[in-house]
């Protein structure tokens, strides 16, 4: 586990080399073959200086996963929730279908049975969504949805859509798939832009 | 692969304890541990019965999860398409939260990386989405929803927000979820009972 003492976007100066090291290292040999020697000569990060600030390779994913700029998800801000919606919708699905993204999500579903998995996983979305909150709230500030709307119902369905067409499915979603997602889901929240 | 003049729901007499075994075998040892061997000995039957009608693990496989009892998506019946809806909403959610079903999905997902099981996951919910179209023929003859809805969007949304809060959040639903999942994809399609 990272040091209390530290908060979790601290790091070495080489963290983004070190977290791609990792990322890069699960997608190619999974879980059971990611170690920290094999980050250390990926990144060129002495194994020293790993280990100072991750105590274990477990540790070190959980960082990767949360921080790592591979998998980030910037709150976008067009200034409509129709606009931040498709801006959002449109960067889940490149992540989950253009590489490196979509080889490290596999894999890290791949090692999704694990203990460690399933609380990274845990973490990794909750972080996600709070950071897509200020969308929902810059919308009600806007007067363009009510105040009782659930964006986590929102970002499941959308996000779930997504994941549902690519990952289950196993088919490239047509053309405009993100915006009828999004377009559905509006019309719901009663949205008129 | 199963012989091309055998239908896919064909099977010895014994099929279902067949699959039992291989679904159950794959929940406990992930895919690498899956072995004819393994069940022919958990199932009872005799691994020539079992060779004689699947080739493979991967055709056993195949077939285990197409046509297992465990992961059937039977599609409900309701005389509404918002029963209806809520019926296999609801059914999706137990199969994710549920023994032994929520196991073998955990399993099949860890396996997720291979080809062979990206093809099992596609002909899966091709499967059960055919068998899932009928709930919105009815629902169009009763004019209870537009021509032009599209079911797999629907079925994707709903679908994916159920996998997204269990399998990726890792989180209970809270009692309603699915009701409210429904509600608002009802909304959005115009839809008032």
């Amino acid at each position: 586990m990272v040091n209390a003492a530290r908060r979790p976007g601290d790091g070495p100066r080489q963290a983004q080399a070190i977290f791609t090291a990792t990322l890069e290292l699960l997608a190619e040999r999974g879980y059971d073959g990611l170690t920290m020697e094999g980050v250390a000569a990926r990144s060129g990060v002495h194994k020293t200086t790993i280990y100072r600030w991750w105590t274990d390779k477990d540790a070190l994913l959980g960082a990767a996963l949360l921080n790592s700029a591979l998998l980030e998800l910037p709150a976008p801000d067009t200034g409509t929730l129709r606009g931040d919606l498709l801006a959002l919708t449109g960067h889940v699905l490149r992540l989950l279908t253009t590489e490196p993204s979509a080889s490290v999500i596999t894999a890290a579903l791949t090692a999704a049975g694990r203990p460690v998995l399933s609380r990274l996983a845990h973490e990794f979305f909750a972080d996600r969504l709070a950071g897509e909150l200020v969308i929902f709230d810059r919308a009600r500030q806007r007067g363009e949805i009510a105040a009782d709307i659930d964006p986590k119902l929102v970002v499941d369905l959308l996000a779930g859509a997504m994941w549902t067409r690519v990952l289950l499915r196993q088919e490239q979603p047509p053309p405009g798939f993100a915006a009828q997602a999004v377009d559905l889901v509006l019309t719901a929240l009663g949205w008129s832009g």
